[in-house]
């Protein structure tokens, strides 16, 4: 089977000045090797018709696959259309759907198309006009010489949307692709070294078509495994069998795998058992209603919340005793057991959620310095709190300490279930 | 002057199969930026001697100076010292200060050094050794047929250092570089076309010398104007002057500049006025309040917030009617109204915002379909609300609604200032 290769180009100065970070290249580098395309190079160019072409010309020679991003806004400054059909040797010409496609998108906004927007619907005579439903700017499809190009807009939601509707289901139709079988397992709450210590053993032992990579985020370790074969039910099977094996020694900290998130399978807990949930934030100010809200269906099990910015407020609102507040301070260990059993009942909810703390880069006193946090989660019959020691951060601080108390509700839940 | 250009090469199976992020040429770009080297482009290729020669090759026809990260561990897959050697024809010696530095890095540390890691004090000859203070890998500086290298480790902190310490004092030394000037105009409200077709005869007659570049994002643009000359001061001038040409056309649209944020520029607005703010956020479900407390010191202006899920919430917490949302529902202009007020005086604010919404994808009905958002803003003696009607995407819809409640802010507090 020959190894299909491919580049992408990333167009844009933007990109070469420094002013916004290329994300989409990362992303789709993924998504491709998740699919058994080797991506062999990344190009990035600025707004220049002489780099451009170059650029088309080099990938060429190189891949059998050339993805393209940037470059298509409806303004002078985007030069990825014409150059595409100035490459092909074709003219740009009206395509109906696609004008149709963009005065839809703009009406359904209630808003006047404009004279620019129209033009976004010309595209070159030779490329398949593929429609873009969350954008104005559509992708295009070529064809030649045993190599197939795509062009995306650099938003990335667009781009993201034009990858997983069309170039990626696409690929496999016109190349032969190996058979790759990736499964992930979600961990939260142990580090990268530790967890590698943990299942060393195991990870040697591995067989030689099963791979395996550690991902690690904010307070989350991915495990990779990926496996190379023909027949993907005997790479399932395999992987499977591989993880049952060693599940026992990492279970506490697994809550799912692929695309679960830490704020769905709390959801999925949550849902499956009829539970409800209400949230005091304090120097967390949002951000955990916000992960919690942002799966759909979360009004099943989601109350509410109120972030009690000021001490007025921790007590009016949510009940801390104010002798506790002028005697431990906001930051205590005692404030947030209160903030979380006092939310609970604000709202009703078999479970509260607390946070405080110091999210810097101001406000560290020597004995609480920037980034200690008090979180709690109380529950029927229990409440229960963990003390964090954070960096200087804001927003480091702030989305650690939302993994972590989403973390305590998971082991609260499974505990409550048990 | 003779404009001086640069490439980046990032070298790194890892980059390519997307298991790390290439953050390194992000920030060459930009620090090359401020020094007016011009980054013409970034290149990534992975851990493979063709494609390594050639990328060198091809850099060498585009560029003067050429920066290469990564490939140089002691590991048998890190080539980069041994294809520089190749490629500029000369062996591989041991440097004795190299080695020095190295094995005092391991002592300084209390570990044994190992043969291999030795050798990483053996380089090309025809190199200049750059001592890394940081790392074990030594810098190594070219130069040939006018052409300037710099090899790096691919570790961030040491690359940093090392452009920091040795690339950027010295590239001025060795080229006649030229100013150049960036201003960034940030804009809120209005679409990329809309901005365009406003600012068209303006922008047709900038001159030659600055450059404007649209930069889309959600719900914003940023107008991104590069100015070239000699003196910086000039350019400045210059820059100020076409900007206060094109801001009568723009104002009400435009809420800050380069690093300002919209978060930020609405504190700065509260902060200097001595207002305050409280958010009762329904389909939001807390990123509001995440914006807003993201940004350092917002405790100043940040009362606190709300997020009644459910209407029984809605009317306990927040005081709207119950026949309002019998009536009307939840998802009405009369409940945002209500809402603003309610939570403006819960938490004593002079400003009360609202959300309400159905951001999806489930819950829409004919009369309200999914991406129907009401948005209000209370402040003494006014309310205002506005409709939104967004997509099928709820964690769009969510950050849109996000943008244009802050946005409406804005115009309150504008207004209220008059």
């Amino acid at each position: 089977m020959k190894l299909v290769k491919a580049e992408i180009i990333a167009i844009g100065d933007e990109l070469l000045y420094g002013q916004i970070v290329d994300t989409n290249s990362h992303w789709i580098s993924q998504e491709l090797d998740l699919i058994g395309v080797k991506v062999v190079r990344k190009t990035t160019i600025g707004d220049n018709r002489t780099d451009i072409l170059a650029a088309f010309a080099e990938a060429e020679k190189r891949a059998d696959v050339i993805l393209i991003t940037g470059g298509l806004g409806p303004t002078q400054d985007d030069l990825t259309k014409p150059l595409m059909a100035e490459y092909f040797g074709c003219g740009i010409i009206e395509f109906p759907r696609a004008v149709e496609a963009v005065t839809a998108f703009f009406k359904q906004r209630g808003r006047e198309i404009t004279p620019l927007n129209i033009l976004q619907g010309h595209l070159p005579s030779c490329c398949t006009y593929v429609p873009n439903e969350v954008g104005t700017a559509p992708g295009m499809w070529f064809e030649k010489n045993n190599r197939y190009w795509m062009s995306m807009p650099g938003v990335p939601h667009e781009m993201k949307k034009l990858m997983k509707d069309f170039v990626l289901p696409k690929l496999p139709t016109v190349f032969s692709l190996p058979v790759i079988y990736h499964k992930v397992i979600k961990t939260v709450g142990i580090g990268e070294s530790w967890l590698a210590d943990l299942i060393r053993d195991w990870e040697n032992a591995l067989p030689e078509h099963i791979r395996l990579a550690y991902l690690p985020s904010l307070g989350q370790v991915k495990l990779r495994l990926t496996a190379f074969g023909t027949v993907r039910k005997k790479l399932e099977q395999e992987v499977a069998a591989q993880i049952a094996l060693v599940l026992p020694q990492i279970t506490s900290y697994v809550y799912g795998y692929d695309e679960e998130t830490l704020e769905s399978a709390i959801g999925k807990l949550l849902k499956n058992s009829g539970k409800t949930l209400a949230l005091a934030e304090s120097c967390t100010g949002g951000y955990i209603s916000h992960l919690v809200t942002s799966i759909p269906g979360s009004s099943a099990y989601f109350n509410g919340s109120v972030v009690p910015y000021h001490n007025q407020f921790k007590e009016n609102l949510v009940g801390v005793k104010s002798e506790t507040l002028s005697a431990q301070g906001a930051v205590s260990e005692e404030t947030v057991l209160e903030m979380a059993q006092g939310v609970k009942k604000l709202f009703g909810a078999d479970f509260g959620l607390s946070s405080s703390g110091i999210a810097g880069p101001d406000g560290g006193t020597e004995e609480k310095p920037v980034g200690t946090v008090w979180i709690a989660c109380a529950g029927e019959g229990f409440v229960e709190a963990k003390k964090l020691q954070l960096s200087q951060d804001r927003l480091l601080n702030i989305q650690i300490t939302g993994v972590a108390v989403l973390n305590l509700l998971r082991i609260c839940l499974i505990q409550n279930n048990k």
